[in-house]
Parts: structure tokens; sequence; C-alpha cells
């Protein structure tokens, strides 16, 4: 007996979504512009590969097609009103970077910035175009990575639908059993 | 002036990996099996569609190959022991369920089980095989979902590398300041 009751199939990103919500840089015909996504994973370890998915409407989606590179940037819950105003605008009609007090710093190996404000960014390249037409789909290879140093692990966020995030909580160190 | 410090392209994955961990069942050739499983993205909002990444020699990468059918089963907190012995062992030697306890239930679209012990149930098809033979990735159509009923919002697992778990904490509604 089934004893779990029917969720909308609508519902079912707020499940499975909850990553770390990024933002994601880019650098094209001489405008820097940001936005907001959360449908992304790792693929591959070593090197390091990512699996992201951008709307085909988006600003971005077109700088990332045409340069095949971008910056990764994690933000902290301190960011959360920034990461939803960078995710409800877009690059077409506005500087995010100035709209948003962001500030974008050079990156080493790609010419999208990183954000400053940001705890971590990883540098990308486009390695793979093929799931663009039909997936949207980019896969990215990180080519450097950065982090602030932190005493604590910082706190990301993970979007579960209609602007509502969850902060990660408590750190658990899983112990395994062999039975 | 760049004022983070640089990160091992091998950390990467503890900043990317952190969507909720997930326990995928299969059913091949009258065999029920378990594994755990972080590597997973939305895609696709209607359908459904969830991108996600299996080791290539993992006992359930053969049976979701061949059945071309999964069920994605989401744990909460409680059972972190038990989502980590599941990733630390093989199908291929034991019955899953026999040893850590859990209760497949049948599915209504699939032939893989449910966990009982897991507060929501996907039942996936594979819809797309193409990019398994290069990155190990299945396109995976949700055909149905399951929760169960909660007054509070279930706290999920994110793991952050090497059996560390970041537990699911607060919920913030984010305010979008149109300026």
């Amino acid at each position: 007996m089934q004893t779990k009751k029917p969720l909308s199939l609508l519902k079912v990103y707020q499940l499975i979504e909850p990553g770390p919500v990024v933002m994601l840089t880019t650098a094209y015909k001489g405008k820097q512009n940001i936005m907001t996504m959360a449908w992304l994973t790792m693929i591959g370890f070593k090197p390091p590969l990512i699996a992201c998915v951008l709307g085909k409407k988006k600003y971005s989606f077109a700088a990332l097609k045409k340069t095949k590179e971008c910056v990764i940037n994690i933000p902290t819950v301190e960011l959360i009103e920034t990461v939803m105003g960078v995710g409800n605008t877009t690059g077409s009609e506005i500087d995010k970077f100035k709209k948003f007090e962001l500030t974008p710093e050079p990156a080493t190996l790609v010419d999208a910035p990183i954000i400053k404000e940001c705890y971590a960014s990883l540098e990308c390249k486009v390695v793979d175009t093929k799931m663009v037409s039909k997936y949207n789909m980019f896969i990215l290879e990180v080519v450097k990575a950065w982090i602030t140093p932190r005493k604590k692990r910082a706190r990301t966020i993970h979007h579960i639908g209609s602007g509502v995030f969850v902060v990660d909580g408590e750190i658990i160190k899983a112990r395994f059993k062999k039975k």
C-alpha cells in the first residue's frame, strides 16, 4: 500500500532543485552581465565538469553561447535579496552590477567577471554544446576556482520555489557502520 | 585585485554538488536495488525532466540502462546513516533493502520500487540516453510523484564531500524590491 499522496508534477522541481543557487556572469560585446541560476549539477570530478541549463530567452544565454566562457559565483544568505533581484531583471535593459551594487573583478582565464561579494567563484569554459539546442544545457569545465577563507562553512541558499529559499543548517558527519 | 584564494579543482564539487541527496531504486532481473546519488538537476519543468549521472561501474547503472525505469526517493536527515550505508555498499553483493531495513513499495508506472521510509518518491522513465556513453548522464522524465504530507518542510541533506552533509536550516521568503 502506498502511504504517500500524489504530488503535482509541476511541483517536482521543488524537491530536486535545491542545490546552491548561483549567479552566472558573462562578458559579451563589452557588457558584463549576471543571471541567477539553480539548474546545475556536477557531472565529472577531474577535470570538474558542470552541466547547467539556462533559459533560451535569457540575455546570458546568447552571451554564453557566443563567448563560451562564464564565471559561476556562489552567494551566501546575506545576498538573498540581491539574488532575487538579479533573477527578476534582465541584462538587456539594465547594468545589473550597478543596479545591485555588485563589484566585478577580473578573472584569470576567462573574460567574464568574478563577483567580489560572492564567497566563491568558478571560472568556466564551455566544452560541449551538443545539448544546447534540445535542452538549453551547456557542459562547463571549471578551469580555476576561488574561495574566500572562512572559519565556518559559508551558508548557501537553495531555492525551493516561488522565491522561497532554504538556508544551510547544521553540518553532520555521517557515520558508516560496516555491519 | 582578486581577494579570494585559489581552491583545488578537486574540491569544486563540494561547492556545486549540494542538491538534495537522493536514493535511486531500480528493478532488474528480479532484483530490487538502491543507490545513493547527488549528481542530478532539473532540466525541464513541463514535463519535469531530470538529468542525473551514475558511475558506470555502479550496479544500478546497468539496471537503469536496461530497464529505462527508476524511482528517485528523497530521504530526510533521520536517514543519514542509511544514505551513507547505501552509498558505500554494492547491490552486486547484498540486498540493500534487507541490509538497511528499508521497505520497498510498488510504484504505479514503473517496476522500480518506492522506498517507504523516504518522504518523497518520483517515478521516472529514461527518455534520452544520448549522453550516457560520454557523461554517464541519463535524462529522466518524472511520470508520477509522491510526497508524505507534513506540516513543516522535510529536512533534506546535501552532501558537501567525504561523508559530510549540510542539513536544511531556516526557510526564508526573499523580497524582491523593484527599485
